[in-house]
């Protein structure tokens, strides 16, 4: 099962692709989507472009977008809503359910703990994923967002199997 | 020239089309998407095809998105944007500048006053667009939108041609 993870945001938008067979974890692929373009709705545009791209490349079965920091700077969460917007679509036009974790999540799952710093997110992700070339921060982030989803995925799944042989 | 103007919002999108010929209006259509489904992706995805089915009925030459109102409720910014994210994608992919109008000025276009309560701007806007059935409060505060990006665009091409004209 191939799981993309999201982290949306309006100037930069991180993505990486897990691969997880039962117990084995595999890195795919990852990068950093930059917008361009002199307006908003172009910037839109491309990142929604990009990532349609990733999609029919990678096709994956599994997605997940982080939930987003709501702060203070309404325009600042107002920009960011309307990238995550593209971020929630994209897997939905696929067909895929997409699964949203806080930050804290993924920090705990991913590190253990869920105040993390950055660095150590990238550590252990890259301690996951060995040999995997990361691309910057924000696709750090997005790798870290799917080995969460991967995760919870794969307890929903031990868990569901647990249950019907205790049925049966 | 078709005129649309978006509403955005995340459980409603109003739209409402013009059709602007030098100095005539006309009412095309409007209406209220409603967002489905049991998740936020799901309910962005009937949006997004929801206003792509309007676009291509109704193929508009210009669009114009409402700018949000970003206040301190920051799960309520933030589910705006993205419902705002997918009102300026489409047009965007349809290859259209998408104007962007805040609600005062929208008003004060319309109605000639910033601070004109919702049932003037309705007023108003069925004072324009003789005939017109609207269809609930969304679709009567895109249908002004629309007029207010009509009239702007009516404005800027008068004074387009008297530059021409000055200069000829």
């Amino acid at each position: 099962m191939r799981v993309i993870g999201i982290d949306p945001g309006l100037r930069k938008m991180g993505w990486g692709i897990v691969q997880t067979d039962g117990v084995r974890l595999r890195h795919i692929a990852n990068g950093t989507l930059t917008s361009k373009g002199d307006t908003l709705a172009i910037r839109l545009l491309t990142l929604f472009d990009g990532l349609r791209e990733i999609f029919a490349e990678h096709t994956p079965d599994a997605a997940a977008v982080e939930q987003t920091f709501v702060n203070k700077d309404g325009a600042g969460t107002l920009k960011l809503g309307q990238a995550r917007g593209i971020a929630m679509l994209v897997p939905a036009q696929a067909g895929l359910l997409v699964g949203e974790y806080a930050p804290n999540t993924v920090k705990k799952t991913v590190v253990g703990v869920g105040h993390a710093d950055k660095r150590q997110v990238e550590h252990m992700v890259q301690m996951q994923l060995p040999g995997a070339q990361i691309n910057g921060p924000d696709a750090a982030d997005a790798l870290g967002i799917a080995l969460c989803h991967a995760f919870h995925l794969r307890s929903a799944r031990t868990l569901d199997m647990a249950l019907k042989q205790a049925s049966a």
